[in-house]
């Protein structure tokens, strides 16, 4: 159920609605837009009877909700979600644009990469330290030397950093460090972990699983609106098909899906998704066409001697390129990429 | 096989090489390319001996050729292919923008369409006069009818027409209008009616199959070259996926991929892709950006009261909207779209 | 719209239920099952309405049918559909055990395949001699010749014979021959064919295209049924999905599903289905376990040099073993199979 | 790389074989075979020289695998592992038969369907207390107080419990009370939760991943076997594919495949598997036929009013109906179940 207020609305009024919710013993999630207020209510086992509500001041409309998610839904928040990261934003009109490497490696490597990116227009880093592998016996990541680094090379550079939180135990580390936390594909519904992250109020870029459906995304979403964190960015980076020549299946069919079912920022990594550093160009500029918030793209300074995912990262010189293609095709669709440093 | 001629051979060093081929009981497939010629050996059981063709006048090199498609290659053909449809150009700078009904259901239906694609800038006609439907109960389509409308509103709008051929028997009246004859997503492993459409040497739009893989899509086109069309243009039109949003996975990261191993140009169809009317136009700009060489979309006067596919067939105001916008992101990529009608 | 005759409606009952659709302009359907007899009604545009007929003498009921298929339905026919195949029986208590090479290739391994394969208890023989091929270079059978030789295998065994019909022009060639005409899974939505087949009266084995849902399947047997030919034969023989290690994966699940929907038998193909010979063997016994009607399964006396699928074939003394073991099988849910032959 | 020592090897051989490997900064894993020993080596970044070892005494081989996996392998381990459950065995010739709720929900429901169960044949009992759910607002198990209910049940009946862990948090509370701890689908590649209970030495219960590959499930093994827990036991429960009617495609072809390539007891869970109640039986006769070494199947006695899944649960009577054909089907693949009390 969602109590949709007037305009004009007062506090009481939204607070007597909230007091009459949890009265109920459910639970009152207040969601501000631009023009009025939602409460969507949660916790309920069985209907809401919207008579309840729907006579109470200030009350425009209390709406029943049968899809499987509320807070993430454009019913109860019909404008786009901007999040704000540390003064920069993802889901506005300029396109927020994250590179860096896979893993963090060392100093030099992660340096070097965050100024070339810094220099074509990146505003955030991204690198991993905690590393889930499918094998037990793959590199794991270097864990809280990375992190380490990865605070160093933000002062130093001043772009804000994302990185991955593969579980609850290392989440504060990482939650320490990161502008905006990662949860990976393979942990989409590691429910424990997306609860601990909407016990958090940092921003969570929450990446498609590579067999999860477009619903499944919003519900895991959910999960951690539903604690109280708004802040969350989705991004689609893949997803497992029949098709062998391709790593997986970017699947830009889910931008205008998810734009048309949701008010969150929707980011597109097209490094992981077609998975040949020859295809991330053309992957990276649809997804822009096709009206995403921002590219997730692998950059690093030597491909060939990257300790993952080294074939589809891309040296800095095509990123360069890239990020000037970019702008024109952002541009084509009216929106903007921060400038180039000569 | 592949026999790379020198820029310089001449007439007679190329016969020779055919004769050879002949000679040894193959069968020779000139290949003209830019610069120079290359010359395909198919029918050979086993491996041919390069040492056979390598030494003589007017051969570059002779390679042997693992993959297991030939022609459709870019080992075969290193520059793009431009297909010439009756004066119109697929697969050049300017980007190939079909459009039209689902079905031709009448003549009212069919010029008013035909007229408003053609002012926003199609210089191509679409239109099903045969439809395969997967029950036998369901609409397919006005037939010789169909055809006939078709041939009318070619000679009165000057677009050229693209209509399937759903079987062998129906090819024939279907040839005779068609300018592109499209080969369905059904239809791809349908080797009888490839071969036929591979002895005709009209340009042939063969759609991928919805499970096909890339590989598969090349080795269907290569049954049309193997019998020596070589006018073939590829469509990327969704594949099946576990996801149930969408009616297909519309497949971008196939542009890609097969610019890179063949020289064949590639239209995307995202009215088919996404199945969803507010989704074609997202498709569409990300089809361009990904860098197809033209779309294929619906349009329909009324799409409620279609008699196939209204779901996801555009209206004319909105598809001149979108053509508006194609031009926008087309200028990105460095393509071009014919200009508006005013 | 199915009319549910009673289980004593007459002759004349019947044949004014027929006149009264075919004054209406639509087709009428005659199925008859043990107990009773129903007419179904095709050809419709819109719903028809069922007091037209539910007064009408010897009529229990007429009933709207929702499911996009009818004849093939089990509201059409509640047992079993029993398909006679000159003598022999598919869809019975005893199971169908169809054996044989994938592609007819000489008289010599056609003989030796079928005797032994009768030896152990099959009474179909398989074989192909047009092979539908991804590949325009791989090898196609050996066609007429392989259909003479089928012939003549039939004349010196017995065996029932069953083989690939490919497309519309080589049918009538195919369909003096074979028992029942196999049409492969890349056709299975070639409608053309599919309704070539339904104006016979022969026994017609429809395999599952690799990404066809159950209902699909379904609906293109409708199509052979609703020609007239109800002898249909559904097969399983593996979808596409992401999982790599097998060819295919035989999709078990259809049998009991397909059970509740259809009254046509089902076999299962096992080795197309895994397509590794060390599979076959587990998943015959588990499709007979699961309810199939009977097994296709590819023996060869020497896989290592066989033209085409070697790698899925048996060799004779693992089909007689197997054999073996699936009497065990049968037994445990009730079937059964012909006896071994010292 | 693994060190298979010659049957006669003594104690003192293996010790030099395993402090060499340490030496290295290596670590040793010692496989009891039924007639010999193998020690894996794991931890190494790059390949190790096998004539470090192939010359020790007692060392027949030093063979270096390429499997992305080790311990679970036939490779590492020819003959079957037999996993002991306080006194209960899976693995071994007598089948695994594991039955119970979905979720546990209370003590009638839950002792009523244990003796049920065991009445039957079972010598599991299955029931969550920890429920992972897709959304946020769904059921999620009655926790701990449904651990305290089962250890009842096990207490009461004698029947070894089968229970959820579905986060490193709460294991520990499960490992209390479970014989063997079950790892969900969703969490098939949480790794540390894999490590978690790598570390115990209690048998675990690993469900296949909805989408995960059979390599993959066997590398999420290995992470556990390289912790030092060698008790783990495979469970398929159906993949996701573009098949609509049943809720997953139960892949049996999974069944041969580990069985080639694995020592780990798989497990079969039709009820997942197919996803509605009707389809249950002939999957998991299907199961049995193709040679996994056991069943787990939701049974709830009142399925309609179930907490969760009670479409694909089957009533008691159903029940009692499928082990009795369970039992006729392993007699005839060789496998036994234990007997029915009257």
């Amino acid at each position: 159920m969602l109590i949709l207020m007037t305009g004009d609305a007062t506090r009481e009024d939204i607070q007597r609605v909230k007091d009459k919710i949890a009265a109920l013993g459910f639970i009152a999630h207040e969601i501000v837009g631009a023009s009025r207020v939602a409460v969507a209510i949660t916790g309920n086992k069985t209907k809401v009877n919207p008579d309840l509500f729907s006579m109470m001041h200030g009350v425009e409309e209390a709406v029943p909700v049968t899809k499987p998610y509320k807070l993430v839904g454009r019913a109860a928040k019909p404008e786009n979600s901007e999040i704000d990261v540390d003064g920069e934003t993802i889901g506005g009109q300029e396109l927020a644009i994250i590179a860096g490497p896979c893993s963090v490696e060392n100093w030099d490597q992660l340096i070097a990469t965050a100024e070339v990116v810094k220099d074509a227009g990146a505003r955030f880093l991204r690198g991993g330290a905690f590393k889930p592998r499918t094998s037990p016996y793959a590199f794991q990541g270097i864990k809280e030397e990375g992190l380490a680094l990865l605070r160093e090379a933000k002062l130093k550079t001043g772009l804000k950093v994302i990185t991955e939180a593969k579980d609850v135990e290392t989440l504060p580390a990482v939650a320490e460090v990161a502008d905006v936390i990662q949860i990976g594909a393979r942990n989409m519904q590691n429910f424990s972990l997306l609860e601990a992250v909407g016990d958090l109020r940092k921003p969570v870029m929450l990446k498609r699983g590579i067999s999860a459906t477009i619903e499944e995304l919003l519900m895991s979403a959910e999960y951690i609106l539903a604690r109280g964190n708004m802040n969350v960015i989705l991004c689609e980076r893949g997803i497992r098909t029949f098709e062998p020549y391709t790593r997986n299946t970017l699947d830009l069919n889910a931008i205008p899906v998810i734009k048309k079912l949701s008010h969150l920022p929707i980011i597109v990594d097209p490094s992981h998704g077609i998975g040949m550093w020859d295809g991330v160009s053309a992957m990276a500029l649809a997804g822009i066409a096709a009206g995403a918030d921002g590219l997730m793209i692998e950059v690093h300074p030597n491909p060939e001697a990257a300790l993952s995912d080294g074939a589809q990262s891309l040296r800095p010189d095509r990123f360069r390129e890239l990020m000037q293609r970019v702008r024109a095709v952002a541009a084509a669709v009216d929106r903007t990429v921060a400038v180039e440093i000569a």
